[in-house]
C-alpha cells in the first residue's frame, strides 16, 4: 500500500501521516510506502519502517504532481489548499493553487490510466465553504451550492471535476466537506474562522484570545481527530454505495460561541473563560454571517463517518492531543 | 451600444442577431455594432445600419477573447460550446471549450477592467444538465447541482465562475439555464436531445421521424422564440435585482413525448403524427433518463422572464417563424 498525502506539512496532513503511521495499514494492507508531499518539505515521520519520499514543491505546477503520480500511489489525500483569506486577497493564487492544481492532479491520473490502467482512490477535502448564504439555519443534503467566496467557488469547482472523472473511471474520486477544524493546534493561519479555535486553545494554555463576533453565532466544528478520522474512512470506504454524487457534508458539532465558551468553563473553570477579551471586528463578523451553522449529514453518517460528539468533547480531544 | 454574440453561428445566435437588428436597441440605447464571433464565420445581418464585425476563430484560445474584448462591447451574449453528446465522446475538446474558453473570456474581461474599468453586462447560457437524476418530478430552486455529463459539469463550473468573477465586480454576468430548446430548426446536431425536435419539425413538412424513446417520457421545452426571449431580459435586467445568485433557471412548458404528439396532432393532423416511427434506443434512453422532467422557475418568472403558453404554442411559433 503505497499513500501519497498533497498538503502533508500542514497540520491535517501531519496528523493524518501521525494516524496513518501508527495504524500501520490502510484498506486492509500493510502501508509501505509514504510520499508526503507539499511546498515546504514535511517531516519524516518518526517510527515508519516503509519508505518515506519528501516532496516539496509547487503542486500547481503540472510537472509537480506528473512526478507524484509517477510513483502510482494506491491513495492520494489531496489536502492542499489557499486558505479562504488569502484566495480572497490573491485571486489568481487561488485559483492557480486551489482549481488548477486539483485539474492537473486529475489530468495526471487520467494520463497515467491511458499508460497503466492506474486507478487511485483520491480523497479530496472540500469545506462547507461551497454553501453560501441565506441557507436555513439547518441546511439539507440536496441544498443548492452557491458558494461566496472564490475558495468556496474553487472548492465546488475541485468538487464537480472529481465526481465527473469519477463518473468516466479515470479516478476512484472521494469529496469530504470538512467542518471547521476546532480546536486547531499552533499559531492561527490566515482564514477568518482562527477565532473559534483561538477563544479555547489560548485560554486553556493562560493566554489572551480574541473573540471578534457576538456570542450568539453558531457553526459548525470538528476536530483535527475527527477531520484524519473522515479521510481514513474515505479512504476504506466502498465507493460503489456513492453512486455519482461523489462529495459528502462530513457530520459536525453545531454550537453557538456562548455553548462553546460554556463547553471551555466545563474543562478549565472561569479562569480560562476570563480570557476571552471581546472585540467585534465589522469585517470577521460580515464575513460569518455568511457561513453555515449546521447540516443534515445523515448521508455520511449512513456511510459510516462519526462527528465529535459534543463540544467538551472537541476539547477533551484537544487537550489530549496537543496539552499532554 | 455594442454588442458582441459569442457563437453568432449557431442557431440561437443568428436568431438573436435577427432579433437585435429588428428592434434596434438594447437596454435603452441604439445598437451601433455588432460583434459576430463564432468558430465559423457568421453571415453579415440583413438591414443592419451599424458597424457589423465578423470575428472567426476558436475561441477557447486566449487570443481570440482578447481580441473580442478589446472591442470593448457593452453587452456581450456567451451562447458557444460544445454540445453534450460531443463534449462526453471528446473529453478535452468539451473542457477546452466548454471551460476553458469562459474563464479566457472572464480573465480577459477582468484585464480590460484592470485597464480601463470596463465591466460588460455578460450573458451566458448555461442548461438544466446541470442537474442529474435522481431527483423529484418537480425541481426545486434551491435543489443541488449534481450534472451526469461532462457538458453539464462544464455548465455548472462556468455558472460558479460567472458568480464568483460577478461577485468581485470584475463583470456583470448573468447565467440562464436554458430549458431544451424545441422546436429546433434546420438539421439535427449531436444532441441526445434531438428527437424531442425531429419527432415535430420532420412531420410538419411531410417526413418521417425517428421516436428512440416511450411516450411518457416527460422534459422542459422552449422555443428558440423565447430562448431569444430570455437572453434579451438577461441583458436588459437589473441584475442588483439578482445579488450574488447570478444563475438562475429559465421557465419552460413540461410536457410528455405524448403530449407533444397531442400537440402536432392539433396543429397537423393525424397524417403528420403518422409520420412518426418509433425506433426504441436504449442508449438515448439511458441518456433522457438522467434527464430533469419540471422545474419550480419562480425566481426567474418573478424577475420577469416568460415561458411559451403551452407546447401546441411552441409548434405554432416554429410554423410562423420557420414554415411561413
Amino acid at each position: 500500500m503505497k499513500i501519497a498525502i498533497i498538503g502533508a506539512a500542514g497540520m491535517v496532513g501531519r496528523k493524518l501521516t501521525q494516524r496513518l503511521v501508527s495504524e500501520g495499514t490502510l484498506r486492509g494492507a500493510t502501508i509501505n510506502s509514504l510520499l508526503l508531499a507539499d511546498v515546504v518539505a514535511s517531516d519524516a515521520p518518526a517510527g515508519f519502517t516503509g519508505e518515506t519520499v519528501i516532496q516539496a514543491g509547487d503542486l500547481s505546477a503540472p510537472a509537480e504532481v506528473e512526478q507524484l503520480v509517477a510513483a502510482r500511489p494506491d491513495v492520494i489525500f489531496h489536502l492542499a489548499a489557499i486558505v479562504s483569506g488569502e484566495a480572497e486577497q490573491d485571486f489568481d493564487k487561488g485559483y492557480r493553487i486551489n482549481m488548477d492544481g486539483m485539474r492537473h492532479l486529475l489530468n495526471a491520473i487520467r494520463a497515467a490510466q491511458a499508460a497503466d490502467d492506474y486507478r487511485p482512490r483520491l480523497v479530496f477535502t472540500s469545506s462547507i465553504a461551497v454553501f453560501g448564504a441565506p441557507f436555513p439555519e439547518t441546511i439539507p443534503e440536496e441544498y443548492f451550492h452557491t458558494p461566496l467566496t472564490s475558495y468556496g467557488t474553487q472548492k465546488e469547482i475541485c468538487e464537480l471535476l472529481l465526481a465527473d472523472y469519477s463518473r468516466k473511471g479515470f479516478v476512484d474520486g472521494i469529496g469530504i466537506r470538512l467542518p471547521t477544524i476546532c480546536v486547531r493546534p499552533g499559531l492561527p493561519n490566515k482564514a477568518a474562522s482562527g477565532f473559534f479555535s483561538n477563544i479555547i486553545r489560548e485560554p486553556l494554555v493562560g493566554k489572551e484570545a480574541i473573540l471578534p463576533v457576538p456570542d450568539t453565532v453558531r457553526h459548525w466544528h470538528a476536530s483535527p481527530r475527527s477531520a484524519v478520522g473522515f479521510l481514513v474512512h474515505a479512504a476504506n470506504l466502498d465507493t460503489a454505495r456513492l453512486g455519482p454524487r461523489r462529495n459528502l457534508t462530513m457530520p459536525g458539532v453545531s454550537v453557538t460561541v456562548a455553548e462553546q465558551i460554556e463547553a471551555l468553563r466545563t474543562v478549565a473553570g472561569e479562569k480560562a473563560v476570563a480570557l476571552i477579551r471581546r472585540e467585534p471586528d465589522e469585517t470577521i463578523m460580515k464575513i460569518v454571517a455568511g457561513w453555515p451553522t449546521r447540516f443534515d449529514a445523515s448521508r455520511a453518517e449512513g456511510l459510516g463517518f462519526r462527528a465529535d460528539a459534543s463540544f467538551e468533547a472537541i476539547i477533551r480531544a484537544h487537550v489530549e492531543d496537543e496539552l499532554s
